[in-house]
């Protein structure tokens, strides 16, 4: 037994824990408080296995749900870059390059680069499995802004245009999953919730 | 396209969001405040994967992911039952099984087969996958409070005992596992975080 290689682990997991601190613009489906990344995290981890129905192809699910575990995991140094601040957006490539370095970089060398290629296979969005992922990321706040009449979306005066360009690759992962957000955000349009653009 | 199931799924999905108010009584690693079910089972699934060698033997990791995944919904009914509450523990199986009727009963038929047999199997300890599973879901709170220098320990004023009694089958998911805690919890004793048997 390699104890020096599971105390590396370890710390790694205890580092980690620290995403559970992470708060997000999303609220809870009932509205109360706002979500952090580990919450959204699992919710993405059930869905990818939940939905896996609904890709667009068949996909390696484990592969799916080791993405949304880990993808948000930059944010413990780089921090939650709301989806629609311009300003936050245009730093925000270079800012979680420099926190995978020193978070992954906290593992064994072989996991190290295991969890950066899962990381940078989510980002680039061109395998199959991270277009899903991708999608369900997207998918999942449009669910619980449904699920709160739009509560975060009216807070930030989200328009219409932003959604749809947030999404343009959500139907490359999941069509279904998109037809039937497409809707939601139609119907939030309608009721104010979100501005016509 | 099949519109009724995908919508029986989404309401599982917002349904599945309450189990991020379900409090623990594990603190996060920095003791700032105790974890709800919600992040810790995301911190199992990073666990399976990044420690699926310490297993045993050579696990199904995807299997065991959708287990952690899933193996706390049904306190959304249930509530969650410390671990040193004996009054709560012998009521337990019969709060949680009228739960996993009704939680997993409002998925499609097939999936509400599926998630009820992760879940039966989690609880029944028999296979490889649900014995590494609960070594897991045993492993994360030791952690947490060797972290935070025994806080849910103290406050509990938890014995030796409780605690070795409770992994007495850790050691059948990951004896790697097993025998570092096992010195984290010798640690915490000789501190005084756990009280002496």
């Amino acid at each position: 037994m390699n104890t020096e290689r599971l105390e590396q682990q370890i710390r790694f997991v205890l580092e980690a824990d620290r995403i559970k601190q992470i708060t997000r613009q999303s609220y809870l489906a009932d509205g109360s408080r706002k979500e952090n990344d580990a919450e959204h995290s699992w919710h993405l981890a059930l869905m990818a296995f939940l939905l896996a129905e609904h890709a667009n192809e068949e996909i390696d699910v484990l592969r799916v749900m080791e993405m949304v575990i880990i993808h948000d995991l930059v944010e413990i140094d780089a921090g939650d870059t709301y989806a629609y601040d311009d300003a936050g957006n245009a730093t925000k490539r270079q800012r979680e390059e420099k926190a995978a370095d020193r978070i992954f970089g906290m593992l064994p060398e072989d996991q190290a680069v295991w969890f950066r290629q899962l990381w940078e296979e989510f980002e680039a969005a061109e395998t199959k499995e991270a277009r899903f992922a991708l999608a369900l990321d997207k998918v999942q706040p449009i669910l619980l802004n449904d699920s709160t009449d739009g509560k975060a979306w009216r807070e930030h005066q989200v328009r219409e245009e932003q959604i749809l360009k947030r999404n343009r690759t959500t139907p490359e992962g999941s069509r279904a999953l998109w037809d039937y957000c497409a809707k939601l955000v139609e119907k939030n349009v309608e009721k104010g919730n979100v501005r016509r653009s």
